[in-house]
């Protein structure tokens, strides 16, 4: 059946080797965790609150085991300083953000587009100096929750090929865009390489053949073994489509500061375009609008065989409130390696 | 050879049937036939400027062909009042298209956007009641050689289905971005549909079956049969990702004042946003970093067999210059047709 999820998203049964734990419980592993890796106090809330709420969204690749990924990355070994506003204007600001990680800078960032766009109805807000920033559509529910709608997007280093090329020029460079509606936040949030890169090196650590048409070799052949992909590069979703909207973030990238080059490794960019919808239309009705629309698209007749059509975004925040209740499912060996760091 | 362009363009060979003439024959010979039609001066004057600029950047079938298409339009035989500001903020304004076509509307609603973005760097514009607005990039253009870079994103009639259904529900929803750079503007401009409408018509009246995977049959099933898709609809571009596009583009133009149902037919709505890039970075360093980021993505390594990477409007603005000296291509029988309006 077509789906609107991502591959990774919703494991909720227990399969041999993992353990469901409740909330309070992946809390403090978590809290324990973050604070022997280094960060303080205001931090781990911030990183931890998103990791928990991208669990009870069904995205458990993206929960407790992200830490591990925070703790073995040399960025983090890096000194860090305080994300700060290095330019602003009544709309607009620029965060440098000292390389702390994502997970922090970009909340940062999504509390000051909420801050101006609350006095102005308008906000364009940049960071850079930052890495891994996590599950887009988290910070793009907060600005949706304060009423407006926003679109968010970030690039990063190149592992993306451009359509004809044989080598990465392109981050994964994902869009995330957020509407208020009276049934609740509708949120778009995608990539836009065919295939998420962690999903490309799990495929060469297991040896599993990539489907067709999502990477290139070292030589720019179509290829579906990972390890040459690995030297080659992913290919933009989509096609020549795909390609430009993939350019088009990269280049909004260079607004949040994202430095061309560090040597030749172009850097990370988030930025957040965010603005009331009651510049153009009243809220109230805006609102009302979009979950009619919503409504409406999922009442169109289906394909055979198809008992839902889905949102994006929908089946996630529906089931939020009862893996709130039932728990989490986590890879012990998950758990063992951060009760050891 | 992978090219960014749409498969409609770069006609420049003259087949049988076809004739060049030059941008003063094609202008007179387009300001004969839209006033015809019942254009007046100021209206015939922004349609042509679009139309000629479509055939010098490579895009025939959107140039002069596209009066017989107004012409035949239903709209076009209703009465229309002139395109009018009904809601406006210092950074806003909703534009009622008076049922102008699109190309006239969209227009306007572009000169309002670069004013307010003028007075304060920040515009938020849309506009309804229109149809048919030809090819963003022009739009998109005149707002980047203002210096601002924009989002523009339109919303249609329900041709595209959503990913599981059996019936449209979304339009073929473009989005084009640009971006001024130190070589020229860099514009991005793409619709979310796997196939253009236009494509899938002209495939049903010469009975030339699709390409796999872009249509389906009034059942929801995959179909190659153009004739067949019709009855159904096309599908989005890129899966899920191109879905989610298509469905936020579709919910930007309830902000652009896109009726949700007039019976059940959803209408267009036309929404820009714009800024100044001085709000987050100096301009001149912006446009130098696009440049840079540009001849950065061309100069990638190359696949076997790929002369050159290209960037998204590249081609289109470079051979423009050419064409206005060399003329345009056209066929015959539109000239004929033209003639008999």
């Amino acid at each position: 059946m077509p789906s609107t999820d991502s591959p990774e998203s919703f494991l909720d049964d227990t399969p041999p080797g993992t353990t469901r734990i409740g909330i309070d419980e992946a809390t403090e592993l978590g809290e324990k965790a973050l604070t022997r890796i280094g960060f303080d106090k205001e931090d781990v809330r911030i990183i931890l609150d998103q990791l928990i709420d991208n669990a009870l969204c069904g995205y458990p690749f993206t929960s407790l085991p992200r830490i591990l990924a925070i703790a073995n990355s040399p960025k983090t070994k890096n000194p860090r300083k305080p994300v700060r506003v290095i330019h602003e204007t009544p709309v607009s600001a620029m965060l440098d953000g000292g390389n702390n990680v994502g997970y922090v800078t970009v909340y940062k960032t999504a509390e000051v587009a909420i801050e101006k766009a609350k006095n102005s109805q308008f906000s364009i807000v940049g960071a850079h100096d930052s890495y891994f920033s996590g599950r887009n559509a988290y910070y793009v529910e907060k600005v949706v929750n304060a009423g407006f709608v926003t679109i968010h997007v970030a690039c990063g280093q190149p592992l993306v090929v451009p359509l004809g090329g044989a080598r990465p020029a392109l981050g994964t460079n994902p869009f995330c865009i957020g509407f208020p509606s009276a049934d609740g936040p509708v949120i778009i949030d995608s990539g836009t390489a065919a295939m998420q890169w962690g999903e490309v090196t799990l495929h060469a650590h297991i040896d599993k053949p990539l489907p067709e048409g999502v990477a290139v070799d070292r030589n720019g052949a179509p290829t579906r073994d990972a390890k040459e992909a690995l030297l080659g590069g992913v290919l933009p979703f989509g096609g020549h489509k795909g390609f430009g909207l993939s350019v088009a973030i990269q280049t909004m990238g260079l607004l949040a500061g994202a430095q061309l080059a560090r040597g030749d490794v172009q850097d990370y960019g988030f930025l957040f375009i965010t603005f009331d919808p009651g510049l153009l239309v009243p809220a109230d009705q805006f609102a009302d609008q979009v979950a009619a629309l919503m409504n409406a698209i999922k009442a169109t007749p289906r394909q055979p065989g198809v008992d839902e059509i889905r949102i994006p975004s929908e089946r996630a925040f529906r089931e939020r409130d009862r893996r709130r209740r039932e728990g989490i499912v986590v890879e012990q060996k998950v758990i063992d390696a951060l009760k050891a760091l």
